[in-house]
């Protein structure tokens, strides 16, 4: 990208309102991370604080956000900046691959399988075994594994090194990100006559509509039934899901959890990083589980926010933290106490 | 599945002893999760609990389980519950995916690997390289990575894009779900003139008989020698395991856990959850360890429970759990305790 | 490996100074892992424990080495036992696969790419897409996925099932191990109307040269800009680090850790194992942060050693501790305290 501010301006019909217009620019960014050649932009009040520490060259932003940028800054108005910005990195950013239609050369999909050859693109190095059913729009990128009977709706988009086992079903616009591994089977065994017996896991993971799923998570599939993934829930990186663990739906998962088999989650629950969830408990709706918390009875009250190990209302694991920290102090105290009560003693 | 209780009745051989035959069921599940068009089994007293509150429209049962079942469950009384349901399942079920032999066209099998033709199964995106040896009645899944000398036994599964790199050894009946690496090198550096010097690795991974490994498990290769997995251990997803660690056998190893270069488990150790295990220490034969401990001493006792970080023994860890507890209370008593002795000091 | 005492001592241009130079050697291996038919090296003082315990059947030492070996192990002296060590190794070891230049049948790469096909080693399997860039000495293993636009350096090793997304550039001797995922998006929703509208991630993944990462590790790509990994730094498996943050040089992350978004690490940071770093701080040059930290506020000054979740310097962690351990003894000095104080009551 090089350019200048008057070339963004007028690219996105904005008003110069303040800075040189023939400084280079040479890249676009957040405000937080922007350089003194980049451009950024104001879209919202929730970043006052990174309007005013920003380095950018220029920003572009709304009336409002004019006397909280620094003074060193040029800036643009516009009417939307988040759309104005859409414009500059739609004309100067890297385009995404392209979706070319068609089941390329060096991928092996079987002659069971039902797509439209016109409306699904199947990369280089892709495997769709039999009788799988892949939807229109859908994109299975090289490397991805579809087994046999897996059914994947409309406009998903399935990564590299994607596996996705026998059965499995997803809704319409899925987005599975590298390496994922979709319906391995449950951790199940029975202890019998001094070895592991494999306790067969005949279920599937059933994934609903508008799920994105990040690199590199695992979810198992059920003993009976389905592992179920809610509408709208967004899965981040190295995440584990156990067998049978129903995630309900709009749910955030920060990388790193695990979540043990059979465990419950109702709609609009959050995980901050790492968080462990035991097996066959539930967890309410609009619950918030702060980061490394490990949840490991049942959470039934909606809404509330928890965090420790085990996982306790987040006040409560505060105090007890705040009480940690005085210990010290009071190890004084008590001392203090002793030696007070001996001379005490000794006076009578 | 769409059937009916009498059907199922005479497909077992059992006897109806309570419900409406021509009730419609449409699935199978486990008590806990069964809905009331679902048939499930009650195999064993353990289950108990699980019985009274099951939904199921019908349940297998001994004649024992009779009077716990809730009373608007049918039953149905067979031999061996386990056994019927089974055969309820093969009939019912979707089949898995059957054994083809052969090496498919779409893989890439070297043409020094050591196989029989008639015996194994390749699929098509599964690669082969130089002097691999592969056993009878050993499926190798798309996407997989069989690396030069690899030797991998009889009846083993290679799930979807898992990797064995140069050299590994595998026993027989070893089942690697999708997405796990087998023998990346050991993490070691020499600190050499500011830089991290590359340590060469140059052992392997031998994996022995009935091992089960699940989804996204790394295991190194060793620096010299080799990294073992004991015959029948199960290991679940997003496991780390270091260099040179030696498991012993019939280890359960849930998923999340993470073992350090060198350590050596016993045989029948368990590790819940998330359990981190230092380099270079030993566990002894049965030790349990709980969800999120860290063990970063030796642990020399067989059989008992460890927990924490430092683990230590459970109640102990308890014991201390507890008196955290007991702080704000504590806090609560010095200041009592001050205060009083102000007053009888004030009396003197 | 079949051999003797004396045709190991011959070979390395060695003097036996100890031991039967009859003796079988079947192996070679570390002094702490080595069995009493393989031979070890003894290269440096840090190693001193290691000798005096070794049951290895000969040791190729320097001359300081002699007086702390067990008394049944035979000792051979040599200029430099490092050396002489790798010379045994290169004789007897499994040689590492060879580097075979040429594009393999079975691959996919594009017509759009650029590399020297006499200079590059592509294996079957591994797919390599439009417009992308493969330096000379570059090894891309099979399965491996090579996005649209990757620029990948000269001499690097791109390991089985590693998948590369499009516009993500690598330098010189990077080596990546099997499963990894450079350059999924980054975890980024805007809640909006009920749903969480996903963000474009249109940034890239950049990793300087001589950096080695491990299997199953997750690196995302930035919002805008780059996610980068600073040179030489070596990073362990299944570590996942989340979009626009910044690693230094030289760093050391050990297996597990997540480092989430927009943090940045100074240079020769060491990261233990299951260290987790939140989004936005920074953590200075040289810091140490001990194994399963959790880091949630930055760390500004260098060289220190951190500990505990919330992260401490390492003294006050471990001073906590202690305060805690002591606990159940304060609790019997309140009550102790108590009861002298109501008897002291009593008395007036």
């Amino acid at each position: 990208m090089k350019t200048t501010i008057r070339e963004i301006a007028d690219l996105v019909q904005g008003e110069l309102i303040r800075g040189d217009e023939s400084t280079a620019i040479t890249g676009f960014s957040s405000l937080e991370d922007a350089n003194s050649s980049q451009i950024s932009f104001y879209a919202s009040d929730k970043f006052q604080e990174s309007l005013q520490k920003t380095k950018a060259a220029v920003v572009l932003i709304s009336s409002s956000g004019e006397p909280l940028a620094p003074g060193s800054t040029a800036l643009i108005s516009v009417a939307d900046p988040a759309v104005a910005f859409d414009a500059i990195v739609a004309r100067y950013g890297d385009k995404p691959p392209e979706f070319v239609p068609g089941i390329a050369t060096g991928s092996h999909v079987d002659s069971t399988v039902q797509l439209d050859v016109s409306k699904v693109s199947i990369l280089p190095g892709a495997t769709v075994l039999k009788n799988a059913v892949i939807g229109n729009g859908t994109l299975i990128q090289p490397g991805a594994v579809i087994g046999e009977r897996v059914v994947i709706g409309n406009d998903c988009e399935i990564g590299p090194n994607v596996s996705i086992r026998e059965g499995c079903v997803l809704g319409d616009r899925v987005i599975i990100h590298g390496g994922t591994v979709i319906g391995g089977d449950g951790f199940g065994y029975e202890f019998d006559n001094g070895k592991h017996r494999k306790v067969d896991q005949l279920g599937i993971v059933k994934i609903e509509d508008d799920v994105e799923i990040g690199s590199s998570t695992t979810i198992d599939r059920a003993r009976f039934g389905e592992t179920l993934i809610g509408e709208g829930t967004k899965i981040d990186n190295q995440v584990q899901i156990g067998h049978n663990a129903v995630i309900g739906k709009h749910c955030i998962i920060v990388a790193q959890c695990g979540i043990s088999g059979s465990a419950k989650l109702g709609n609009y629950v959050t995980l901050a990083a790492r968080v462990g969830i035991a097996g066959h408990i539930e967890i309410a709706d609009r619950v918030t589980v702060g980061g490394k918390s490990g949840v490991i009875s049942s959470i039934t009250e909606p809404g509330g926010t928890y965090f420790g190990y085990p996982a306790k209302p987040m006040k409560e694991t505060l105090r007890t933290e705040m009480r940690i920290k005085k210990l010290g102090g009071l190890l004084n105290r008590v001392k203090d106490l002793e030696k007070r009560l001996e001379e005490l003693d000794g006076k009578q």
